[in-house]
């Protein structure tokens, strides 16, 4: 550790190499992950495991010896997918093939003894309307467009199928289909597959249909299937079931600010994740990456003007309520957010930021650049930020997502290997140094609210 | 395939989208790797597997239609592990802890029934001295100097590490040492041990000593207990033998330039591999991206100005002779080698390139730098470019390496664990495509050699 005296006469260079420096050689997130992954796991939100994280992350927090630590209160909803799923593709009587499936986040489990008919294939939402009622009606729907490998970003991929599993069932019910099945988001060929939320809309609830991902080998041999005999029967089983909201909590520490306290930084990353694997992309490696910045800040000896503040916010997942939550207590408690930045994106080397700024704070922050070329962060990009902090969004607060390398992130989202070997110890501490190396600039030089700068 | 005519009339940036865009859509470099991987497997130079793939990547390239494929033969060490290597520490007769060891590449036997004795722990060989003779006669030298995890290339760690391997036993036995343990070049902890090429120097065979390397777990554990008993013994046994030297290939092919047929452009990999793991990254991605960039530039319905060349070497982990043969055969022919670009860093996110220029071709690359922005390909810095190009620096070849994320590399290196499975088959894909679209820019463009640029 090095004496505040010496730190106050550091460039900023200086800073962030040490900051850096001590994420790789003495970083305390890797540690974290194993026990959130490993001693914990999936954590849904309302189940014993997401009170598990709750309670070991605020008693890590304290640990570190904040100014203060605290649970905000938020109520979310329960939904549990109880025994395994069971498929199989049924091409006559008896003749039968098990395929992989798992039920969508939220969906209702079959009628008893499962749903087993015919199936009609689409490739999006749109192909809906063109076959009909007619080609529908008493069937399950097969979604089944895949994810654009060409583009670069495979969250620009994700986004171009994504509505398929959000609504599928419930567009699909207004044809009189009685059950959806749909390709997984992942751009891999494997066998896992991939939850994630869906939604019914206003239907009312005797009117739901249940929905399940099927993965994408499975997928592509289904698709096969079908074309060689469109009369086969799919038959799936889901026991999944929705409890009244029970009360959780986001998890949240601060080091006060010396000389502006009443000025907020925020940064955080999701506690809760799907219950298939055990969340160390989605989103354990934000959380303890968060925890990180605030320990790397006070362990380098830097006292920040502004007040820093972690958040681990509960139920990004399926319902965003702890993002929503922490927004509405902020307002009615009229604090002054200026910044808040989101790790949601995996855990993986870090390429750089999304920023959700006005142009006048954009250009300021781009003018640090260079600082950030020896760690090989380039990408500075406007953007989207993350859904958690989304909701802080107006009133001048700038909003910034961390930006790791997207490829290897859909192999593992949502799905039985989001699992602690797959984070690298060095890609993780990477993530960690470079946004502690934002919150450290943006502490030190303020952001422009209005006509004023307090810097 | 787009025809040739409407190929012609496109921008740079259009070339490039559509390179990237058939790589990932349609690439054959992963399939070619998985091939290479697991039905091949490990290929040390002088192994039956080297040969296997010898054969196999010239029919795959042959396969292709280029104008002209063929073997350049070359004559290479024959270094063979024998059966499996055993140590353990022994703290009291007949108490006794296992530990993970491999001999490092080119070492000598233990004798018959292993060796035995007493052990001294260095970190570097600048240790050896201050010891002397007196501390080291007669024992086992431990390097135990780990990779230095805070900094951010860990090429660079390597680089201050790797003398312990390559020379540690040259050293040592110059203080009477009877054999040395290397700590593996991992940043990781794991069980994992990394073999790699060492040298005696001019040391008469008789006085070499056997060297091998031992995973950083087990490194970390030894250490402790010799601090706790410096009397311990160490025991290790293996059997590598040398061969005479044996004939093998380089694979060559290439599309012969339309306008400067004499004007050739080289892009490679190395074909042998360490025999531990199936050699993935090291250097399987390399080859397969290599033969990548000319089927890309094929399908594409490009024309190439200059002669663009594949080259898979053969044996740059343990002598570069196939780097050499290269060279040595492009002197002889009086060929014009204008560029060379070579892949051996593995297959992981590509982030850029190094290049070794004189600065006026470096400064007309850099133009090119925006057209690579949207691929997320930001690092074009001054630097080495890789050990089977080198041999033909001078006479203004402007030589490259691809730079892809560095931060797995050393988890997987020369080990038992670099396997198919831990490439990723889009960050792979992206590399070829990176590699192409520097291949097409060079072509197009040329290369300022003295005062004159073809172009």
């Amino acid at each position: 550790m090095i004496s505040t005296s010496l730190m106050a006469q550091k460039s900023d260079e200086d800073q962030l190499k040490e900051i850096y420096k001590q994420s790789l050689l003495n970083g305390k997130s890797y540690e974290w992950l194993d026990y959130l992954s490993n001693q914990i796991g999936g954590r849904l939100s309302g189940s014993l495991n997401a009170e598990r994280a709750v309670r070991y992350t605020k008693q890590e927090l304290e640990a570190l010896g904040l100014d203060r630590v605290w649970l905000q209160p938020v109520m979310v909803p329960k939904w549990t997918r109880g025994v395994k799923e069971y498929a199989y593709v049924e091409s006559e009587p008896g003749k039968t093939t098990s395929v992989n499936i798992c039920a969508l986040g939220g969906s209702v489990a079959t009628p008893d003894g499962g749903l087993k008919t015919e199936m009609v294939e689409v490739k999006g939402l749109e192909d809906l309307k063109a076959l009909g009622e007619s080609k529908i009606k008493g069937k399950i729907v097969f979604f089944n467009r895949p994810m654009q490998a060409d583009l670069i970003s495979t969250f620009a991929a994700y986004g171009g199928c994504v509505d398929q599993r959000y609504s599928g069932a419930a567009e699909a019910v207004k044809y009189g289909a009685v059950g959806v099945i749909v390709r997984s988001m992942n751009l891999r060929l494997d066998d896992y597959p991939h939850t994630g939320s869906m939604g019914y809309g206003e239907l009312p609830v005797d009117q739901r249909i249940p929905a399940a991902a099927i993965s994408t080998n499975d997928a592509e041999m289904l698709s096969t299937m079908l074309a060689l005999d469109p009369g086969l029967k799919f038959y799936f089983s889901q026991k999944c079931r929705v409890f009244p909201d029970v009360e959780s909590y986001n998890v949240i520490g601060e080091i006060k600010g010396s000389t502006y306290p009443n000025e907020i930084i925020t940064v955080g990353g999701h506690l809760d994740s799907w219950d298939l694997g055990d969340g160390s992309h989605d989103d354990g490696a934000g959380c303890v990456q968060s925890m990180e910045v605030l320990r790397l800040l006070k362990e380098s000896g830097y006292t920040p003007k502004r007040t820093i503040r972690v958040v681990l916010f509960m139920n990004e997942e399926n319902g965003l309520r702890g993002g929503n939550k922490y927004a509405e207590v902020a307002k009615e408690k009229g604090e002054n957010h200026v910044f808040a930045l989101e790790s949601d994106a995996g855990g993986f080397t870090p390429r750089g930021f999304s920023f959700d700024s006005d142009a006048k704070n954009y250009e300021r922050i781009l003018a640090w650049k260079p600082l950030f070329e020896p760690y090989l962060i380039h990408l500075f990009e406007k953007g989207g930020s993350g859904a958690d902090i989304g909701p802080l969004k107006g009133d001048g607060t700038v909003l910034a997502g961390l930006r790791p390398d997207s490829q290897r992130y859909f192999d593992h989202h949502h799905a039985e290997n989001d699992t602690f070997e797959h984070v690298n110890k060095r890609e993780l501490e990477l993530g960690a140094a470079t946004m502690t190396s934002l919150i450290y600039l943006i502490d030190k030089y303020g952001i422009v609210q209005g006509a004023k700068i307090k810097g």
